[in-house]
């Protein structure tokens, strides 16, 4: 377990679920900082309608503002074939497509049945993979549904088979409302591998019941090292308004590297990225290790109360 | 696994370093509430100089105050003689001593070095033991010290055993500033166990870099079945004012639950308590859980942003 890919979803994930709507100029910004701070895979925006997600409706102007980096890869979030032809039209590398494992989230978040999303889905795969890009899937719920409960392991396997069939790299297993917990990761990702690759899986943890690093480490120790994170925790959870959000890419990184893994991410310049973004949005990014990266530096500044 | 004691420190633990000092009766209220959502070990008090921990200079008339509950054990800190021959005069159960395996660190809490601090712990422990009374053992900054880095285990090691030969029933080994992280903890017990039972041990975790929770399920996949937290995550830094304090215990029993594990606790009440608690110090406690409870029930309220 020496390599971790690191996927930093705080533009995207974390900034759909925040009430503040940041200008593109500033979210620019936060991509290159973050870029500058060594991080490699960089999930930007979506391009759904943008009536649905109002914090990113500038996804295209987004996509094209930014310089394309050496060794960083961006992508974005595509719900159907009218988003593909939208992200085309930009420099972002890669795609993702998304789903739920539940009927119910699925239906309430993207108003089809799962069955019926999945053609879409192939579609947009296809459609991107002829055009020369990589798609990443996500699904959404697999540790339990806000609605529904306990998801069937055999949901997800099935899920995740179609996908990968349709020509998706990569899956990342969302723990949509954050409601699981160790064990829970091990046994499901025991069973699930045993259909699916793990080094074709990733983990996507909310921490909205602080389990999101626990499951992020009981996930390496299962096989799968890719994980998403976002900087500062950002997002939070829209069943539970105020709770906190993605695991935090500094927690993750701080973990990570107390455990010997080379994750290539300044963490002092990560902190800084955050707590601009922190400032600017009027809020305290839950981060731990960026609760107590602030305060050391103000107790060295001789202002421990500020 | 499905044993696992949980020590609730937030009276002490998490009071000392908080800025707010409670009322007597407040503090003895939230000891009450503790005990009915089902809470079995709590830690009281520190029977320390008030001059040096202002926020429990209540201790005896705290201990005095609480009537004995059926199956629930309460324990007070207790520095040196003169601290016990106070705590000796009220009805609290059980008692522990500390001290650190920094020297450095040692010498700046207690004003001695470490061999001339374990005399003094022999003498109380004995003089405890004499009386009845079963006696507790805390080890700080095992996993790092804010003056030293590493410390070495063999250090941590000697310092038990001459602990348990006091007399001393079980030792709490502390993450005094956050600093471990998961495969630390798994190399450091299982190299602490060839010479310490695990069943002599218990894991103190704190959240300053949001590893806490990861670092209690590692102790308790070593077989380390004693945790301590406090209720909503009480306890700051002193070394990082502002940064996060123990594990919650909210986060441990939501946690162990999804593991399986019956705690006896009522989460539910636990979190009622830590809400009243963070209003009357004004102030959000960093419980996950915690916020995600306050979260859906403003939803189920009707006021999402109050």
């Amino acid at each position: 377990m020496d390599r971790v890919t690191i996927v930093e979803v705080g533009l995207r994930d974390g900034l759909q679920n925040e009430e503040t709507i940041l200008p593109v100029d500033v979210k620019r910004e936060i991509a290159e900082d973050l870029m500058a701070a060594g991080v490699k895979e960089l999930e930007i925006t979506s391009f759904v309608h943008p009536r649905w997600i109002p914090p990113l409706a500038d996804a295209a102007e987004l996509a094209c503002s930014l310089s394309p980096v050496e060794g960083v890869t961006t992508r974005a979030l595509i719900p159907n074939r009218k988003g593909l032809e939208r992200a085309l039209a930009t420099p972002v590398d890669e795609f993702a497509v998304f789903l739920s494992a539940s009927e119910t989230h699925n239906r309430k978040n993207v108003n089809k049945s799962v069955a019926d999303t999945l053609p879409v889905l192939r579609e947009v795969v296809e459609e991107a993979t002829t055009r020369g890009k990589r798609v990443r899937g996500y699904v959404s719920t697999v540790f339990g549904c806000p609605y529904e409960g306990e998801v069937p392991l055999p949901r997800t396997a099935s899920i995740c088979g179609e996908l990968l069939d349709m020509g998706v790299y990569e899956i990342s297993l969302g723990d949509t409302i954050g409601v699981a917990t160790p064990v829970q990761v091990r046994e499901f990702l025991k069973a699930l591998t045993k259909e699916i690759p793990a080094g074709c899986l990733a983990g996507h943890f909310h921490d909205t019941r602080g389990t999101a690093l626990v499951n992020a480490y009981v996930a390496l120790e299962m096989g799968v090292t890719t994980l998403d994170s976002a900087f500062g925790g950002l997002g939070g959870c829209p069943y539970a308004p105020g709770a906190s959000g993605n695991v935090a890419t500094e927690d993750l990184i701080y973990m990570l590297e107390g455990m010997g893994v080379e994750t290539g991410v300044d963490l002092d310049a990560l902190c800084r990225v955050s707590e601009k973004v922190g400032r600017r949005m009027g809020k305290t990014l839950p981060s731990k290790v960026l609760a107590s990266w602030t305060a050391t530096r103000r107790l060295k500044e001789g202002n421990p109360h500020e």
